[in-house]
């Protein structure tokens, strides 16, 4: 960490391919609310004048292309299903910006801030629809209907991860005794889920083998909980210009790793004072600056990197298990190795 | 209206079987999130032990079933589609009652009063990926992939149109010169979408004929329009004993068919006064009293009264026009009647 690495060429080739896709889906509902769907994705200011101020990364889109690349498939085949994943995880980012009360995200205020809860929630909603039509839109690709049907409900499964992963992140915010466990459990399903589906769609709909579909899955699952705990370790040791995120999750008491770690191995008056902090309704100021000193006294930083290190081999390794020529597999080990090096 | 009219005996039998499909697709899912659902539905109380406290009738999910027994299609093939229609419909009242600040639904705290807005908004997403999960249940029926691919596709559209509606439903609270035909349009969008697509799931899945799949279409949106008006009418003069919802239409400003044809109808003093309560933020105690008595001078009950009859009217001939055996019509036309002339 600490080094800025550039965004790897596959993943901005494939980064304009998935805007076009997207921004057919939203415009091709003529609908008021699809000017929040648009302003969120940062094509639009609050006044609905075209801007770029377009903040995503679509990871989990070019996860999901690469995957397919990799088995050999036709990635322009597969660019709905690439879509429908980042709809989902706007939908889901959308919905969370309200359940976690963030003002901001990427330096501009979150939907629900300026069109009030309501009309967010909705929003979201919409952006969660789409994301199904978006999918269907394989059938214009010449994906068959049985991989369409399967394809909904692999997506549709993922999203029931994501909502139970939510919901666990929320409930474990009130609780003191969250265990690694607990948070791996927690981190596997708010935001591995997503990526798991990304790269297991991208084989199932590029390739024929279920083999291969299960290790992209599982490729996909490490990686996306090593990208969890490098995202936790930002959240507090981040700068704020650069994630565009105030540091909230130690405000909202999340328990992240490195929160977790601290909570279970602190000893004697350290841990005293976590939990006292970790007891109030939110942490502020001064009391922020305290969490950080005691989790660095514990050294709580270099187990989150270990674990996050040992999930991106984990990750590698499941790649590796498919067998493919090693050219197939570079882009996406390239790719892996960005998502956790990144400084962003 | 008035009159105390019970269930059909059609409506009784299939929401037995559609609860039993609704509980198989809950609790195929282990999550902690699905208490809430269970809750919601009235199965459970908030401690998670079981209730009796079913409300819903499982309209959306009846009609479907009704609309592919008219067709002479296997009903008990097209369970998931009703299940899926029904988990939608209450996606919508989760999300709904946090949009619209209700504490209660039928007599009962609502989710978010109990667990907080963003648990509410997590259930709520949770019971909408349940509904696309319950839709894929048809292959286990038999349903091909194709039509299991056409049904996601009209669930989705239907899904949008409900979001617009609900966007539409918001926005008019504002404001002052809501049209009868933003009205309806709203209305189309907000209520008859979903009935609209129950019916026409219901044929399309029972059935071979497009066209018929189309008068059913019909015939649910022109039925929902109807069942909207008097939803506005009981929100209006019904009981709040009977209906489970304190008089919130209007303390809400919603712009339900009377208040936009008192709003638009009315003149002098009264349009002033009238004007003036739907400009404050929300309308309170004798002032509510005030809002009827000005809507009663102008029979504005009597005109919404006499516009739900059209669309039923409506309705029925677009269930004339699939020339289908009247005895197969029948069920139908009753469960239509039933439900406008609801005194609940």
């Amino acid at each position: 960490m600490g080094i800025k690495y550039s965004l790897p060429e596959s993943f901005t080739s494939y980064r304009d391919t998935v805007r076009i896709e997207l921004k057919k889906v939203i415009d091709s509902y003529p609908s008021v609310v699809c000017n929040m769907l648009r302003y969120h994705m940062g094509w639009q200011d609050e006044h609905g004048h075209p801007c770029c101020r377009e903040s995503g990364k679509f990871i989990r889109s070019t996860l999901c292309l690469l995957s397919c690349q990799a088995v050999g498939g036709d990635t322009s085949q597969v660019i709905p299903a690439a879509a429908a994943v980042e709809l989902i995880h706007n939908f889901s980012l959308i919905h969370d910006d309200i359940e976690d009360a963030s003002y901001e995200r990427h330096h501009r205020p979150t939907i629900w801030k300026l069109w009030g809860q309501s009309q967010a929630i909705n929003a979201g909603d919409t952006m969660f629809t789409l994301a199904y039509l978006a999918l269907l839109k394989l059938k214009e690709q010449g994906i068959g209907d049985a991989k369409i049907a399967g394809s909904t409900k692999m997506l549709s499964l993922a999203c029931l991860e994501l909502c139970e992963g939510q919901y666990l992140d929320m409930e474990y915010e009130s609780r003191l005794d969250t265990t690694i466990e607990d948070y791996l459990d927690m981190a596997a399903k708010k935001t591995a889920a997503l990526l798991a589906v990304a790269t297991s769609l991208g084989a199932y709909l590029g390739g024929e083998d279920s083999k291969l579909v299960d290790s992209f899955h599982l490729f996909g699952k490490e990686l996306g909980i090593a990208y969890q705990i490098c995202d936790d370790i930002l959240g507090i040791w981040g700068m704020e210009e650069s994630t565009g995120k105030s540091v909230g999750d130690i405000s909202q008491r999340k328990k992240t790793l490195p929160v977790v770690y601290g909570l279970q191995n602190s000893e004697g008056e350290a841990r005293k004072r976590l939990e006292k902090l970790y007891s109030q309704k939110s942490i502020k100021g001064e009391d922020i600056d305290e969490v950080i000193k005691i989790l660095d006294q514990l050294s709580a930083r270099d187990f989150a990197e270990n674990l996050a290190e040992q999930y991106y081999y984990k990750a590698l390794a499941q790649l590796e298990a498919t067998r493919l020529d090693l050219s197939r597999q570079a882009p996406l080990k390239e790719t892996a190795c960005f998502l956790l090096k990144r400084d962003f």
